[in-house]
């Protein structure tokens, strides 16, 4: 069969060779130079002649950079003839413009999805999606994983007895009842009640929670403002004790500070897709790895196994 | 400029020659015959030649035989060298295939939107599609309109200073919460648990009802369960009345006898994007016509004046 | 090599199932749903990442909701990874669909082939298209397989030394000349002579069939009105027997009944590339598998071996 | 509205000029260079921003050379800001390769389409296809002519009331059952058998010719073989005369002469869609002109209306 | 004719402003958001309905940032049915990325043009490629302008009577000689003489500059290096007086400075087709509109009138 | 692995088939013929199914012939199901179309690449393409090859202690430079000095020739006029020998003769890109195979080694 040949960009390194070593393959190198007008060059520095490329960059601040960085290697991976080029996004932060909510403006995640094929993607390999439909808008075969496999093997260590998953929007609480099957928890809802057009607030949390072990899930945590505003309905309903879980840990500002500094959360728990700098990090930040999985997706659409079989949540 | 020319499909026939009528341009007919192999024959019979041709179809049952005649009336009309083929399509049935929760299986939305592409859509009107994120599986233009106005233009002959409308599903809120705000209205929402994978359950109602007038408002009704079972609750509450509102009245599998055999529910208000016959009707039911608001999307369309002024909710 | 993963719709899953036999290959389950709104979701159920994918479906009534189901069933297969997708199709319906002989139709035949395409037909098995241009439409390989092999084996059990082929088309002969090659015979022809635009009618037999062993042979009987007429005329020439064979046997209207009714017939050939229920048949009726032939199509597609070899006639 | 603007290559300059003076437009000028290694730099010598653009050019001898040249001027007119560019083809010589009946070969009439469109043709204007069918293999729009009014003109001058019109193929006599319609004639066709695969010989007459004044109509005569056995078959048959006629006058390997030869033939017709040098000229024939046709045609297009309802014999 | 709509990203306010008041009519305003996760959202504030849509955005550093911003404005137009988008790009700067002259990098000029297309960019209007090569990149029109006429109205008010024109590169000489052309002077050029792969010296100046006025005249200056070793070959030949112009005036690394350090040098003149802060500008510098040029052709464009007319060297 | 499939057409049948033994495999013959309308029809008389396709086609005169054959013979391979389709061009003549500089004339090369992927080329192996832009006028990967290790390795059979290579064009000087750097030379170039637009002549030779043995280096020779108005300045400048080198040696217009009588010129070398005529040599003419490069290139790309390895200047 083809040889598999990865490579990463700027945005994130470290998963890129952590997923690498869990494939036991090199991470091959590539030189982005910078132009004195600005303009990037990309060269992928080793063969890609008829090989299985998998291109590893989130979209993560300089979002732009990066997307630019990811399409130049892609299509330098083309231009070498690559037979398969596939983008692994780990986070993919245009997820979020997914409609179009004003007039004149771009469906963002529409667009971006239509840019990486120009560029030459055959396929993505993305992770927790914001939402669903923003898989119809690729028009190459994606494979979609979620992180709640390593998110539930991290809480096992605990006693789950008493445990109450509370997803912080009753709408969109998909995850987090999968999560509560995986851990043979309970369920429960902050339900935002929308007062005014552009102000949300959480009124309500439905379902039991006095008195339990709280696992707070959200897809991704950003500013934090939601989380925050349900720690505070959390607090009036007295649980035992409370845990803030997330796939995409942004945590822009100031947000790991903001939720750490509140005295009855014992923990915080994201992933590694997106990198989260030692400076910004707290004592109760706990950041898992998802490159073992990321790795075992990609041998597996490398050798044709079913991905679906082993990530997808309805099998 | 370029002449309008409207064509009709056998999905809605009434639709479009209300709309036509409204547009003050003859609905042009149709000519569909099916050979003895079941394949269909469309010929426009009207020259479309740089004229700016309007297919009035929307996906209602039988759906693939609807959306085989509008791609074959696309196909039609480009090749008879139309300037500009706009697919209106008032129900676009395929909305709620979005996402791809079980593997193998297509995005019916995605794909079917680029069938229309493929067949000569050079842009689509819609109305009230399932989730807003459908709009970006489409590669040319779309209008997308809402039904509120001819609503809410209904619901003010009543005396509306003690009004809650009432979304069954919070998550899904953001419809009922613009129709409140018309309204002059508070807003409440049923709030759906998931005990289980398949299986929801509406088991609370957040806001206030309790002797208010209520509107339930929903984007579709098919079989009607989720309404049904928001009734439940809602008597439990002890509202003053109840009204029920939708955009797209499918009421299939009896929905329509279901809903009206409540005694407490006064009204049944739908509009008409998909064809009730006759024999469906029940006293309770006010279908409103969204002809007027079509034809005028159509005029604006049609002469390049703003859609969005008029329709879009966040102006 | 890349495994092969066969699927069927619902248009003739028997011929699957023995095609599949054929290639000692299993046919993976499809399950085909149908929503309250009459919306189709069409799920693979076998792995289809990295495999050859063929999927099987005539397009045979009702013709919309076959080619719907393959076009999902194509795109499921896409969205699943698979490396490579065969639209099987035993009967192309819409290849009669093939010129534009009034102002403002579609051809339906090119449309078509464009819509497998933009589901994702990566190739096409057809047999016997009505014309040989329609190969012209698909922009992807067509492999075009003929009948002419069976229907020879077939017919080699009676003694053909007194034989006569006769096309009911004198203008559309290749076939029955290319079958009496096959079996050693004689060919002979109906004469259509168009009195008025729309009214044609046979009114010559040129070549001999005069007490000879007539076989009538074209691609597809549908209403059968050609044949029946042909029958006429080759009566009044007294042949000394008379059978009637095709590839495509459609049998509409009754035809089957209307041709058996004929007492010097004695015996009506077709396949099995559309299925033909029970209830239709008649005694006189014999109808062979083309399965073989297909399956070993698909077998050489696979491995990349010459299909012409086997099937084109010029060859 | 756009203004028309019209060029034409090195295929038929005189039909150009012909067309453009009906049209009461200009000819614009267009300068073809050919560079010392063979490669062609084609100019148009006009504005062509914003205007409606048609590029005259049939594919006649030197037919490679004409095509590459045609390529070129359109992809300059697109270059230049042409608002639309139809591709004016008289005689599209590779309408005769519209099927695949040799393993490995091309289908040239629709790469040749392909080839158009990638070059930049928004639309196509053809006279007397080969096949109808070819039409399908443009994704463009297309108008197809036909030249019978003109020749029906032509023979009204003669007394027709004993008149015949001939097609040399039975199995494509469509276009002398529409011709003889136009005059009032009867219509009559030499029937062709294959006796093997490449051998075809015309050995009856089907139709009443004995006395009577015989019109010969083939779609186009190039070597004149098939009309010159139809000839053989039709003097045993002793009609009174004999004219000749078709729409492309190719004439090549002397057919002009080896047809005029004949003492019975009276006349030749045909049109100018193909250029026709003096030094081939015979006296026997009889030049038409389409240009006037092909000037109205154009001057719809340009214009919107409708061209079917002229043309189309259907109409 | 539909309205012309002109909007302007953040890489140059200032320019389109002028443009606009040149071409009378308002820039309109676009709102760029920044999210928390460093996504944009684009907002064009005007009507793009059936309008002439021009998004003007030189590609200048942050290169990516502009570079996303265009892409997102031009989809955005495309969604709001915008008649045409034509991206006016003043300096496009990855038309230095225009050939593969190490394995496995991206040609980035052809990729980015690409883009443009797939983000919706129907037509460009660009200054000074550094290639013409690269117009042939675009699969889109191209409108190509210099800046020549700008330089030779400024130049003129000085005595041209003595004067040479210098390129610093005889092998990329055509400018200058249509410069010199333009003021009736002489031309010269410095020799780069490769010694090494990466190392490029001027070690001749080809023509007459000894007691000349000499205009050192280059498409644009970056870093100044070239011109800089120029000026030291120029000084030993003793020209009369020196002044240097370019096109784009980048001036990175303090080329403005270092140039204008040199005390023989009167005066460095360039365009603004790249914003020049304040700060960075030095007493010699002159800096020139082009944006009446640009006006000028996007009249033209929006007109249909043509634009080599006026702008194209050889006319 | 796929086997390979090597098909020529009539362009250098002779190259194709030294390919094909240095490969060692057969050059499967394709039957081309014309039709009386001077239509071609191409067969590939192979199977090409699944196998990995070569086309070997200079576009040497007649091109537009050439051009012709090469777009059907991948057509019909793509038809004909080939995995991949590697259009093989030693001399790509349309490269020297590449700029527009003349409004409304189309960009040659780019029009050209666009029709190679229109009818089936996957990628393209080219060789010495007149300017490195070119290659991005392709959207598919592009191998292309240079002759320098060919020319060297002729060279080095002579004393080269006291070389210079001299290109003509100073500004095109690249592959002098790389070219001495193999041999160990020293690097001269002739220097354009353009007096009017269309008037080029060189005036000077910048670098050490006196008394030394030069070696002229072009990439092409057509016309020559170039290196005989070389040949001219050399003289004056006394060197001691003088070969003339190139890749493409297309010597029309007797331009051999023409270089060859120069008494000064002891030897004329090229390649056998194109076809040189026998009765076209002069004895000083001595022709390098470059087939043994365009062999190792296609089994690396067959085999998915790095082809930039052996043969970038750059590595």
């Amino acid at each position: 069969m083809r040889e598999i040949a990865v490579f990463s960009g700027n945005a994130h390194p470290e998963l890129a060779a952590e997923i690498c070593s869990h494939l036991e393959v090199p991470l091959h190198p590539v030189s982005i130079e910078r132009f004195s007008n600005d303009c990037l060059e990309v060269q992928l520095q080793a063969n890609c002649r008829e090989r299985d490329v998998f291109v590893i960059q989130p979209l993560v601040e300089p979002v732009q950079e990066n997307l630019v960085e990811l399409l130049f290697m892609m299509d330098a991976a083309r231009g070498a003839s690559a037979a398969r080029i596939t983008a692994v996004m780990p986070h993919f932060a245009y997820a979020r413009s997914d409609k179009k909510d004003a007039p004149r403006i771009s469906i963002g995640g529409r667009l971006v999805a239509d840019l990486l094929v120009t560029a030459g993607a055959s396929r993505v390999l993305a992770m927790a999606l914001h939402s669903p439909q923003v898989h119809g808008f690729f028009s190459v075969p994606v494979d979609h994983l979620h992180a709640l496999r390593e998110l539930a093997a991290h809480f096992r260590r605990y006693d789950l007895s008493n445990t109450t998953v509370v997803s912080p929007d009753l709408g969109n609480a998909k995850e987090a009842v999968a999560f509560a099957r995986l851990l043979g928890a309970q369920v429960a809802a902050g339900a935002k009640q929308r007062f005014t057009d552009d102000r949300v607030s959480i009124n309500a949390v439905i379902g039991d929670v006095t008195g339990r072990d709280v696992i707070v899930l959200d897809d991704e945590i950003a500013k934090g403002s939601t989380v925050i505003e349900l720690l505070a309905r959390l607090r009036e309903l007295e649980p035992r004790s409370i845990r803030v879980a997330c796939t995409h840990g942004l945590f822009s500002h100031g947000a790991l500070e903001r939720i750490g500094d509140h005295e009855d959360v014992d923990e915080i728990v994201c992933t590694n897709t997106v990198p989260i700098p030692e400076v910004k990090q707290v004592p109760k930040l706990k950041v898992l790895s998802i490159a073992p999985a990321m790795a075992e997706a990609m041998r597996r659409i490398h050798n044709g196994e079913s991905v679906s079989a082993l990530f997808e949540p309805r099998e």
